[in-house]
């Protein structure tokens, strides 16, 4: 058996996320339908992390194994060929056969894009959260820096998620900023690895923190072990992109 | 009555073109129905130019009449909640009770976009003719700087306009450039006016300069007066962008 390891870009609209749901169009199950077709049987697709409905990838990393000896270039032409255009598998590779995307992953980078003026351009629309209200986006940029270093992320899970004792919430972010270009504010963060919901909550907070609702005491507060502080509203997933992974 | 001039940005990919078709959406029928609404009564909107079926504007100018008395703050905050979010109203003003928005412009502005890279990133899908394949694009750019200046584009009409004669096919064009930028191949023209699919058909020919199909003698020759050479394939509508019309 080969292990093949991939980087996918998609564009999240249409699909209710990465993971399989039985009837419902997700980019894992499209992928595994083209890759199960090329090998002639049922194949599983792993990749770096379950997405939500509705979040896109620049470039998702995943892996499969197969029997079939298609060479990596051909293999990627015909994925290509059989996906959807919202699915682009940017390169195929050969992997170590234990290679797994998930447990592998040394970083991960997203980018959440918000639309700050009054309209926002037909050809942002589906990828970016539009927020045209007044934000003090430099109390979002100090916020933003303080999340940097390991902290327990606790207050920053999916509801379903805090539930889930004994699996650790403590995180390494290693760099977290804001940033403003043209209409777009782009938060971007980098970590080891990041909680369901996590990236979405962290914007939750840091549009709190600009809107005068929550200081830096308050993102102090909620990065304390247990913190019980609701992190609020978790930020809509159309403006989130997974940026890279790296191994 | 007053008269409202307008400018609208609009993804053309789920519209059948600018003008109204009974039965289809277009971007004239849905903005006609919202002006309608707001006035109580019909109302025609016109437009600098038509654009074709998967047309997109970052700034077509349109114009209509009301009785409404709504300052045109409101009117343009209005019409941007009952419009689709891929119909956008970038400007409302009071205009000259004359002005119409086709016979008084004096230049307007189209890109083209051609995506020159193996894969078409899954956001560009839309907006993109996807040309992957080898092109010589220094050859383009000098064909296209020949396109500059007063011709006679009737060889760079669309078919039906051909056959009607009596009106002039002599356009002015004040500059016309290729320029490459990442993946993404643009061609931008600024002109007098533009006849039916002439943008369209002057991409053709650049893309068949590009292949080495036609050559600088081959664009001359199509620019001279009542020239019959068949111009090339029309290129696809996604890639086609009205930027901006001058007044």
């Amino acid at each position: 058996m080969r292990r093949i390891r991939i980087r996918v870009a998609y564009d999240g609209t249409d699909f209710h996320g990465w993971q399989v749901q039985p009837g419902l169009p997700t980019i894992q199950g499209v992928i595994e339908q083209v890759v199960g077709g090329i090998e002639g049987r049922d194949v599983a697709v792993a990749a770096s992390g379950r997405t939500d409905a509705g979040v896109h990838a620049l470039a998702q990393t995943a892996a499969f194994s197969l029997d079939n000896p298609i060479p990596v270039d051909n293999l990627r032409k015909a994925m290509n060929r059989l996906l959807p255009y919202s699915i682009r598998i940017l390169s195929v590779e050969e992997a170590a056969e234990s290679f797994h995307p998930r447990y592998d992953a040394v970083a991960k980078t997203y980018e959440y894009r918000i639309w700050r003026e009054e309209i926002c351009p037909p050809f942002e629309r589906r990828y970016v959260h539009h927020h045209p209200y007044p934000l003090d986006e430099d109390a979002m940029a100090r916020c933003a820096r303080l999340l940097e270093g390991e902290h327990d992320f606790s207050a920053f899970a999916a509801a379903d998620e805090k539930d889930r004792l004994g699996l650790s919430k403590v995180r390494r972010i290693f760099s977290s900023s804001v940033e403003r270009s043209g209409g777009r504010l782009t938060y971007r963060v980098r970590g080891s690895g990041f909680l369901k919901h996590m990236v979405r909550n962290l914007v939750g907070v840091l549009v709190e923190a600009g809107k005068g609702n929550v200081g830096e005491d308050g993102v102090r507060e909620r990065l304390r072990p247990g913190c019980a502080v609701p992190c609020g509203p978790t930020a809509p997933a159309q403006g989130l992109f997974l940026i890279s992974v790296e191994y």
